[in-house]
């Protein structure tokens, strides 16, 4: 079978939480508190340099952001599997409403959110 | 080949993007803040409710939820793109890690952060 | 003259970056960055435990919860200096929105977006 | 008696949750995550742009964006009220740390954080 990784990651989570009884502290709720707290620890790196020292400090720091980027796809697959959302289908699904909101002559070059295109 | 199911995506967010000559307000640090305001808009999903109720919440509310999962999947994607960060390596090295910090026979049913065990 | 509080809490923090020449690093967007990554931290704290549980953990980590929201209320202050926002009129301004968005008899116990009211 | 403007915008909040008899959804779970959604509405007006082009954004947006900002500044107030802090002895002790963390001969001028000076 072919498109199986996501899965296959998803399934190593669930083993690595199972292994140490955690599944008893894990609710939705618990797990969309742990996604944007580990994306807060991500986005750290990027707060106070810009430009070419900011790409230097990333680089210098590249295995620091690569786990906390690791750190934020864990809770995601994490609570697509708790909510039993199929990302794959979640994200084509998405895309299509990104597609009408976003049709390409009016968007174009402009970083405007869609209500004010 | 197998396991091209994160490649596949990411080469439609890349479509995407460039469909609307949208490259040139990307960088890691924009990408960043985007993934941690679409987590936020995820959270908020699960803000004032609990148990049961908020169970029905997200019952009733799922089609949502899954498009804001999506977003936050995305930017995900994207940024790992922009770092050239491997996901599945990056995921893979920091379980190696977790495993270290939380070994089975300490973490054990414990909701305690690795320094404190 | 009275209701001094904000603006000496303020002059601190300005002080404080001032003696360490760090306005360089400051803009406001690094600033709205500094906000999240802090407001981060702390719900840290919140994270995987709740009811009774939790009320002891937070007790027992008074000090270090007091010390993260002290950190978002610095943050709070500095954006509000730097974007020249006078932080009582905006409360007061945006609690008329508040009450107009969510009026008593409408509001009156009810978790409900205004939106969905 | 003077500085009593925290406690005074405090009251208020207090004022217009009790009239909406909100306070059972309210525990310090709930509002430290609403403290960080509204981060995340407040940065989203800072997501796409850069310098001068950003300066003008937020100018344009200023009433948005002062809106945003006291829901956050609402947040830290509520989320204080409720732990039982007090916000300007929290904010002086966490000064304190500070200037231990980043004595001003070391720390002049660098973007560093105090693990790493």
């Amino acid at each position: 079978m072919e498109n199986e990784q996501i899965k296959k990651i998803t399934d190593k989570i669930k083993k690595f939480r199972g292994d140490r009884d955690w599944d008893k502290f894990h609710n939705p709720k618990n797990e969309a508190i742990d996604l944007i707290v580990e994306a807060g620890e991500l986005l750290e790196y990027f707060q106070w340099r810009n430009g070419k020292e900011l790409d230097e400090y990333i680089k210098a720091h590249k295995q620091e952001v690569s786990d906390e980027l690791a750190d934020v796809f864990y809770c995601v697959l994490q609570l697509a599997d708790t909510l039993k959302i199929d990302l794959e289908k979640a994200f084509d699904s998405k895309m299509k409403q990104n597609k009408k909101k976003y049709p390409i002559d009016k968007a174009k070059g402009k970083p405007t959110k869609h209500n004010q295109l």
